[in-house]
């Protein structure tokens, strides 16, 4: 007679229970190849169950081939269904995530401030434009992105930076994360080597290692990559953030740019330029891209992570004609493309200027945040800092000079509930910026940003001398 | 003097234009270094503007180092800016791609039809839920979904095929094209070699391509792998469709799937279970997962892209513990998260089983399709024909013997507006499937079949014989 218990309230069906049962027992070997089964009349007494409850899991069972039955004889078990039981792996306890964690003080860089956005507007634009998709949209609608979105992204790329870029040159991405990883792999010939600056941010580094790029670095100062170092051992493109270099700050001067350009197109290189928050520029206008220099070698990239928010999942890169094929079949071969309802309010969002009027505001916004920050780490501080780069973006590299911040002070500060990175965390050859933090402030208001520093105050009075 | 051209009602500003023309002007080296410019009062006689467009331009371009200027000397170009100009590539025209083409006969495989699925409803939903999340859920939430999501696929996963799963074992994806693209990554350990189903998903096949992997391919017959095929040469994994083999459509019996698992546990390799379209199933319940033998071996993709639609781009992983960190890890430098509104709203649709309600109302329609399709099948091909595969899916393969289905057939089809795929086209070993078709039916309306089917007659008829 079978052993078998039945749960009498659980969310699975008696006949599931059954199925599943009489299936373990069977490739566990307590029913062996061959073994007789009662007939589901004869079952359905034993178990007290109806009848249809025993049928239903004998179908199960047949259909799967775990048992088979002849006309005019009984039902047996299959053959071949043994399984020894399986080694159990060690289980490892869920870790919590970055993002699950709460911080006294977050200077955690590249976060725009949530709090600010229109959530109501957007969500209701979310909703006016997904109601007017047509269903093929629903389907796969091609890897290159919503052909309205294109559009307004030239548009705001030409009255935003003066860049004029043909719609079908542009490639809606999940991100700028993706826009790289995807260029990485679109680049890869014989030599998977890339020109990087050094530092770099460590992101985007761990993506281009991923796939397994061999990564030359060369050094950055005040006024970012430093192009006399230039040298080609054999890479297939350089990656630059000629806007904002981040995390350093500094802006490339004219000449270097024109000193880039020369080496990619002597050696025959791609340009990726990484324009990651060049809206957020607090004197003057945006810097033009380095893209509008060179179209046929720049490859600009860009994301509305930090304009809008992060979760939005919306980034492009302009590519010249050559590697759109390419793209499409690499697109299409890793995850077809983006979800289109956010693509059609993003779409939306720039048709109508909200997006132009948002970052007027967010500009304001972040650029007092950037002079609080300044006069509070003055108050706190004292005169004991230095900082880097130009007047934009979303964070602040202060050097201390004498100070050593390595990854043992960035961890007792969390110890501390204070997060800060120091810039040798994206520093490819160590040691050469032991002295700076990289501090984001665009997400913290006048309050917070205090609160913070003042935190962060001991850390630092504690920090090793160099 | 300087030959400067504004246009007055151009998008761009005119000190946009001013700049963008003085800074093309040096790099092209018509302004060569050192060169003196007028003062921004001249220029803007000159030019017939106000100063504060000459004075915004000179800004721009000195802030980008493309002019120096010295307290008590007049402003000059710099040094270093020329370049040669660009060699132009040669442009290709935009191609019409895959989805924006109108067939008179369209039978893709893999459709769900969209018409049929509540939009409205959804939207309201995508709204609602979108509404309800907190300002953290638009910065970055972590690599792996939204619990509330992860949550209800684990209850649904035990409701509709019993299997147990630990939510935190789930791991959203964008689609399962992904899925199988971050596992190749993930399991591409010192050979990138993997088992695969002989015929196969040929996109699927792709994306294991596009890794580098090296394809080992076991023949499938009308009950999928022929396991006794099996042969190990250093495979790191096996990939199979074992609820419904695509495109063949055989379901793979419990005697299979245990010498599977057993050859998986001998030579220590992963099993991707791709479950692409195991709700419609047209007689019994859903098989059970493989996933549910050995849930330490078998990792689990599903998707919701044909269940609800395509253009959701959600999916899911179940991967055993050892796993997770560096799906973490992989993850995070691929393309970070999907969005989270969509997972939302489908935790809802969760939720309140209007999922469960869907499935069942489609099952019903797509299982009448079916038996429409046959019997029209049968009506206008006569007898020539034999099905291949289980009760199941949206698309069937038919055989017809003694013909010949090549890609010319399917190149002359769609040249007369008929979409048809070969199953030849799925074929890693050439020449095995050449009599046989894969027809998608399940977004065809019965007129649409019997329209389609009418039109592809004359292309069988004519035809190679082997």
């Amino acid at each position: 007679m079978l052993v078998i218990e039945l749960r009498r309230h659980s969310q699975l069906s008696l006949a599931r229970q059954l199925y599943q049962i009489l299936r373990d027992q069977m490739t566990a070997g307590q029913l062996p190849p061959g073994e007789l089964l009662p007939s589901t009349r004869e079952l359905a007494r034993q178990l007290e169950v109806s009848r249809n409850t025993t049928y239903e899991a004998y179908e199960m069972l047949s259909a799967e081939g775990y048992i088979v039955s002849r006309p005019g004889s009984q039902t047996r078990v299959a053959d071949g269904l043994c399984l020894e039981k399986p080694v159990s792996a060690p289980q490892s306890l869920p870790q919590k995530t970055e993002s699950q964690l709460n911080y006294l003080a977050d200077f955690r860089t590249g976060r725009p401030d949530l709090r600010r956005f229109p959530q109501h507007l957007w969500l209701q634009l979310l909703r006016k434009t997904s109601e007017t998709l047509s269903p093929a949209h629903w389907g796969y609608s091609g890897p290159e992105g919503l052909p309205a979105l294109r559009e307004e992204i030239a548009a705001w790329l030409l009255r935003s930076r003066g860049l004029a870029v043909d719609p079908e040159c542009i490639f809606i991405t999940a991100g700028a994360t993706q826009a790289l990883y995807l260029l990485a792999g679109l680049l890869a010939g014989k030599n998977r080597e890339i020109i990087v600056e050094d530092p770099c941010h460590i992101g985007m580094l761990r993506v281009l290692q991923s796939k397994g790029f061999q990564i030359r670095p060369v050094p950055v100062d005040q006024q970012g990559m430093q192009t006399a170092y230039l040298q080609n051992k054999g890479a297939c493109a350089v990656y630059v953030t000629p806007s904002h270099q981040f995390p350093l700050g500094g802006i490339l001067p004219a000449s270097r740019r024109a000193e880039l350009i020369r080496f990619a197109r002597d050696n025959d290189l791609y340009i990726i330029e990484d324009d990651y928050d060049s809206e957020f520029r607090y004197s003057g206008t945006p810097v033009a891209p380095l893209c509008s220099m060179d179209n046929e070698r720049v490859i600009y990239v860009g994301t509305f992570s930090k304009i809008l928010f992060p979760a939005l999942r919306v980034g492009y890169v302009v590519l010249p004609p050559q590697l759109h094929k390419p793209w499409r079949h690499l697109r299409t071969h890793t995850d077809v493309q983006n979800p289109p309802f956010e693509q059609a309010a993003l779409a939306e969002y720039l048709r109508t200027r909200k997006l132009d009027k948002h970052i007027q505001q967010m500009r304001r916004l972040y650029g007092q945040r950037r002079q609080t920050f300044l006069q509070l780490a003055e108050e706190i501080f004292g005169n004991i800092w230095i900082p880097w780069g130009d007047a934009a973006g979303l964070h602040l590299v202060l050097e201390f000079p004498g100070r050593h911040f390595d990854r043992d002070f960035a961890k007792n500060c969390r110890q501390q509930g204070i997060y800060v990175t120091p810039v040798e965390y994206h520093s490819i050859c160590k040691g050469s910026h032991l002295d700076k933090l990289a501090l984001g402030y665009g997400h913290l208001d006048s309050e917070e940003l205090r609160q913070g520093l003042l935190l962060l105050k001991k850390p630092i009075d504690n920090s090793k001398l160099c």
